[in-house]
């Protein structure tokens, strides 16, 4: 089972671990989150990354960061609401602009403030107590969430995937992003456990490698058959008739389909097209935008050009000062998805109403 | 002029100077070559590189080196053939698969044989001299072949664009693959000498990054506006509106068209018809096979996966033992190429016929 193997993100006996992932792939290395700096600073260094992962992380590391201060100092007891509030605040700002992170932190806060009100009357302790059982329950709850959403997701890509196919991916939408199977390696992890036999092509995604160090690691570790490819060999790989499928993850869906995904993903899709070769996108509900109409308002981070000048290099492998341009993300327009594969089911196209569909379901 | 700025391979004096490509983009080094080992070790590290290039080096680079051995021991010249027999012999061993390099030393050893036969009846000392100085004039003139190549083809090139375009090209198919201005990069050193005010797009071209290390060294340095992206932006760039023509090398094109050319040419090629972007490919016709039919016909060199897995590292990338696939060329499909460029003009499809009616020109 992939959670022997690859576990993202733990919690068992009240104790937090996470993979740290900013040692992969050379070392595989677990790491106990003990208090609210621990937690600040694995989601701020990305030793746990990717949005679910992420919200996952901070939803336990909100729990574990409150228990340790009353344990540090029993009598923050008594401004327990004040302490925890803080102690929010500061895991919420470790990564501003991570959805997953606030959104996670809200679910634990209110799950607090509810036991608290349910235990208005009660002694400090008492209501202390209840407050850390439901933020408990709410962390798990989280959790169990996004297993289940992989676990639905991968179900249902595996339907549109035959055995022995040659599958090409992009970026890692796996389960180092989530704590379950993942969203577009979900299948792929799925189908190996299952015999399926799937030849998967990795896209090592430059500038930052993720495919390299993250999905060709992931794969290699259940011992799948991955093969890294720089992102420029897609077209001869497809060519060669060595894939049958393309599968992908998702950062941000619009209301007609068009999808944000790690830079290069649009140039997957116009050559998969090109070839005849299907393009799954993997999109959990929560990152389909419908009050965004299309993939036209959708705003692409620019990031440092010294990712594409010098990052991971012994000595700068491009002139000094030369101009760069780096997108994180780029806009894989509605035509060129053969299908957009939710928890909820899949989607085919026209999809602005297939998805309206699947949101009301 | 470019002539003045980047000196690829330089002969003045007598003596043979190089600029040494294994130390770009950081240092700008110019080196002499004074005897057979210097250039042998100047062609096998890729210190001079591209096919015409490596001709004229070899040419100039034999030529230095029998004098050398002269110098050294004037009793040599009592058995100059073996002895220049012997410099040939060893540097044609440079790079053995370089075609333009055994091309130009069987051309200097014609030249020495024609000499040596004219003077037969003269003293040694005549023939040897005369020997030399046909050997100079042969190593000009195939130096000032490729400068004239170049020339024809930026002129050709420059008829296909416009001012104020936004060019995209990959890999270095520039004034440091030959002596002049270049192929693909010709047209436009040549129109930014003439003020066309173009914006090149250079893929970095993994893995070997010939795109970050070379042509946007050659572009910055002559002052042109040139922006650094990865292999993966292109469709983004394309899409953007940044890009009106692609302009890329090529290594081997079958007599329909089909051209072999850097890993991920043809991903670029695809993309530019999908964005309705003219694709111009370079081809000396030294270049062109006409003995081979179609691009199935061209086998394609697959290289070490460390390329991908660790080179320009610090550490390692990917996991260690990862499979990989890296191929080091790609087949464009004549259908996706606009036109053809060579030094004697352009071809339009189909291909068979106007490849022909230049070869025949």
């Amino acid at each position: 089972m992939l959670s022997d193997e690859i576990r993202t993100v733990a919690y068992e006996g009240g104790k937090l671990v996470i993979l740290d992932q900013t040692l992969l792939p050379g070392r595989e290395e677990y790491r106990e989150l003990k208090n609210k700096e621990d937690v600040y600073r694995a989601i701020k260094r990305l030793e746990v990354r990717g949005a679910p992962a992420i919200g996952v992380a901070a939803a336990y590391g909100a729990l574990v960061a409150v228990r340790a201060e009353l344990e540090e100092d029993p009598e923050t007891a008594k401004r327990f609401t004040a302490m925890s509030d803080e102690v929010f605040g500061y895991i919420n700002s470790s990564r501003p602009t991570a959805v997953n992170l606030s959104w996670a932190i809200k679910g634990i806060r209110e799950a607090r403030d509810a036991a608290l009100a349910e235990n208005a009357g009660e002694p400090e302790g008492i209501a202390v107590n209840a407050a850390l059982t439901a933020m408990e329950e709410k962390a798990r709850a989280i959790h169990r969430e996004d297993v289940e959403s992989c676990r639905a997701m991968s179900e249902y890509g595996l339907t549109l995937l035959r055995p022995g196919m040659g599958i090409l991916t992009h970026c890692n939408a796996g389960a180092l992003a989530t704590t379950g199977y993942g969203t577009a390696l979900g299948p792929l992890h799925l189908g190996h456990e299952r015999g399926y036999g799937f030849r998967v092509f990795a896209d090592e995604t430059r500038p930052l490698l993720q495919g390299a160090r993250l999905t060709s690691w992931e794969l290699h570790r259940v011992g799948a058959d991955v093969t890294l490819i720089c992102d420029n060999m897609a077209s001869i790989v497809m060519r060669s008739g060595r894939v049958q499928a393309c599968v992908v993850g998702c950062d941000r869906m619009a209301a007609n389909g068009d999808g944000a995904n790690k830079i290069g993903t649009s140039g997957v899709a116009i050559l998969a097209k090109e070839y005849g070769i299907p393009f799954y996108m993997f999109v959990p509900m929560s990152t389909i935008d419908f009050s965004c109409e299309t993939g036209d308002d959708i705003v692409i981070e620019e990031r440092d050009g010294d990712e594409i000048r010098t990052l991971w290099y012994e000595q700068p492998m491009a002139p000094e000062g030369i101009k760069t341009f780096n997108p994180a993300f780029d806009v894989t327009p509605a035509e060129y998805i053969t299908a957009v594969v939710t928890e909820k089911g899949i989607a085919r196209p026209p999809y602005r109403e297939s998805l309206a569909a699947l949101r009301e379901k």
